[in-house]
């Protein structure tokens, strides 16, 4: 059975392509893949001058499957299948689509479970990567972006597209390479991760790093896995890609079996939720990957490369050690510090997006608390404020950060418009606006 | 030195008692301690009709030591030391402050790591009760608090104030208790924990319990102690007990060595401080007490004895397991249902409140997420539904859940006024109001 035949939005079976990039590739940590793969799909059909391909950029466990089945007995559908497919809001008869695995992920392209040629390189065993492989930044990905659209033949996309750590691609690209996309879709993104952010990746991080099967993420080789640290890892994440609201609203306090157990097997209905999610992920993801993912949103920053020479600085907010046991006092931080941070952020981001040439769609969720609606409105600002095209929807939606994932009318429709509108470049603005 | 002689708003030198409690003491799991210990700290003088005393509630981490100085060499004082003492909101010139360490605790009352007396009944070695002390619950404790106060001679409280897990003891003493206390001081809590509250406390849960030197929880038998798990688990209490802004505040993304060192150390301000707090909590807590006290959390929910026989409810909100790993979908609670929920859990906290008698002063935090404002109000509203005396503040402070240890002037002012204002009766209320 070909579910292409019997579902009418679907891109029906697809088949993942291994591209090989022979030459070496120097990384932002300044360590260098002498060789890499990336693995992709693509839905529908490149056009004759190469200009309806529309690039898919993926979030923290994502994948390139985007859209589609793999086979006829295929029982899930890649992970934006809503949005992408014939007549959907990405429209696979009108455009052609390429999702992307990055490298560091666990799915094909080369990363932590992919073979170290330098272990074979003396004629050695076959060694996976495991914590040799680098850490990786967004700007990396998107270097290996532009090389696969060379080799794709595409100068410039019609649009790139990303929620979340996708956005945060699609960010950059616009910044790293300004000639090479005409629209720039930004959902549910930040321009970077806030403390409490990076405070939640470090919890996840440190329950992988000391679950004692983590063995210094030489685990494969140990034929070993750091399941209890991925479980909880992936707890604390889901909770923090909902809401209190949904969880309310799934939940409650419903308890497992009607009464109180007064032990510590599951209780609440909650804990079974998360704990179930915890076990699945921790059977289809890879450590290595998740502790190089979390770093990878860490390190986010477009302005990196456009801050003045003492901006990288240490300790802007001075932290005495010795009195961390204390209480945290606001005080530290006065209002007017507050306003300068803000200020200077504000500025950096305005640089970074100066000599931008693309239109850009952001999209936030009102019910986000991860990457807040008000942290797509700095990137909208800043855009305006450099009097670049933007359009910007906040979306009211119930499912937190993970409504980027939902098939919502109201963001779907604003995505398709987006990607149909004509593309009017910043000098014919501004010339509509002088006439 | 003497502190108290340098420091006009302190209580000086501080020694706690430990009272013994020989009779049995049946809890709300239907297990028996044979005994019990409460250690208390006392502040102030008795006044001959014994009408001055005030009752202070710990939270999770807590303990008998609220205020003053275990020694002159003693650098910390009590933990709400900014709170009680000669001329502070709790006055001790005035009032006489007991404060009683729970049971399960791990400061000296009997818990998990005191002995349990199976282990001697036939000459056996002593054995800390480890994982075999009963899991207890906030009306458990009150019901100990009840016992302290016979031993203490105090038929009424002037007032009963806690903070936090604080505050749900001060909440079931009204209800369960309603002659024995003239005010009730409830402070930065909730009726009930949501759902996404118990997501966090199982997270902490397992960490602890994942822990392969949890060893079933008898760990102080094995020599060691589940280090790992204790501190991932602070490290995500901690997170929720701040705010994102407080955090960026302190932190911001401020790098420890100045620059991104790509690998898993420490890089980022906020992961130094994380981690050092977590390190330090592991030190001096007990495992089993913290997986004992994020249950009572869990567990607390006033209404429970005046539920309708059919409330304690098996799965309310149908959940299929097959399906948990589909994305939730909010369109299986209804708006209508959500109402019907909340009316439920409204009237089911006016019948839990309406035989009360003292008067109560309900105090949230602005930026409080863990147990926000909407909560307080929400016993606020059954309250006030209920013509019980309320007063209610929601202060504005910058530092989340956190804030009630914080000396903020208008919330000391509030609970200085409350505990001196004239006790007025319901009975006298309503008669004014006729008049």
């Amino acid at each position: 059975m070909d579910r292409s035949a019997t579902e009418p939005g679907s891109v029906g079976i697809v088949t993942p392509q291994t591209l090989h990039f022979a030459e070496p590739l120097t990384l932002e940590c300044n360590r260098t893949l002498p060789s890499f793969d990336l693995v992709i799909e693509t839905y529908g059909t490149l056009n004759s001058d190469k200009s309806n391909a529309i690039l898919i950029c993926h979030a923290l466990s994502g994948s390139h499957h985007a859209a589609g089945y793999h086979s006829s007995d295929d029982k899930k559908a890649g992970w934006w299948d809503n949005m992408i497919g014939p007549n959907k809001a990405i429209d696979t008869n009108q455009f052609y689509v390429v999702c992307v695995n990055n490298i560091g992920s666990c799915f094909g392209s080369t990363g932590p479970t992919t073979i170290n040629p330098d272990s074979i390189k003396n004629g050695g065993e076959p060694q996976v990567y495991g914590p040799d492989f680098p850490l990786v930044t967004i700007k990396d990905w998107v270097k290996t972006q532009a090389l696969l659209s060379d080799r794709l033949g595409i100068d410039v996309w019609h649009a790139i597209v990303g929620g979340s750590m996708g956005g945060m691609q699609a960010m950059q690209w616009s910044v790293d390479y300004p000639d090479r996309l005409k629209r720039c879709v930004v959902i549910a993104s930040t321009p970077k991760l806030s403390a409490q952010n990076i405070g939640f990746n470090e919890v996840a991080r440190q329950s992988i790093l000391s679950d004692p099967d983590f063995k210094d993420g030489r685990y494969l080789q140990a034929g070993t896995y750091p399941r209890r640290g991925l479980i909880l890892a992936r707890m604390v994440g889901h909770i923090t890609y909902l809401t209190d609201d949904a969880m309310k609203a799934k939940f409650g306090r419903d308890l497992k079996s009607g009464k109180f157990m007064y032990g510590y097997d599951v209780e609440f209905q909650v804990e079974s939720y998360l704990r179930y999610q915890g076990e699945r992920f921790s059977k289809n993801f890879d450590a290595n990957t998740y502790l190089l993912m979390t770093k990878a949103l860490d390190y986010f920053d477009p302005t990196r490369d456009y801050a003045e020479p003492d901006d990288d600085k240490q300790a802007e907010h001075p932290i005495d050690s010795t009195n961390a046991d204390e209480n945290l006092s606001a005080d530290n931080a006065t209002d007017g510090q507050a306003d300068n941070d803000r200020q200077h952020e504000f500025n950096a981001l305005k640089t970074a997006f100066a000599h931008t040439k693309c239109q850009y769609l952001v999209v936030s969720f009102t019910t986000d608390w991860r990457f807040a609606p008000e942290r797509s409105q700095e990137i909208v600002d800043a855009l305006m404020a450099t009097g670049k095209p933007v359009s910007y929807i906040n979306v009211d939606a119930p499912h937190g950060h993970d409504s980027f994932l939902f098939n919502i009318p109201r963001y779907m429709g604003a995505v398709r418009g987006f990607l149909n509108a004509p593309f009017i470049t910043n000098q014919q603005a501004t010339k509509g606006a002088q006439s």
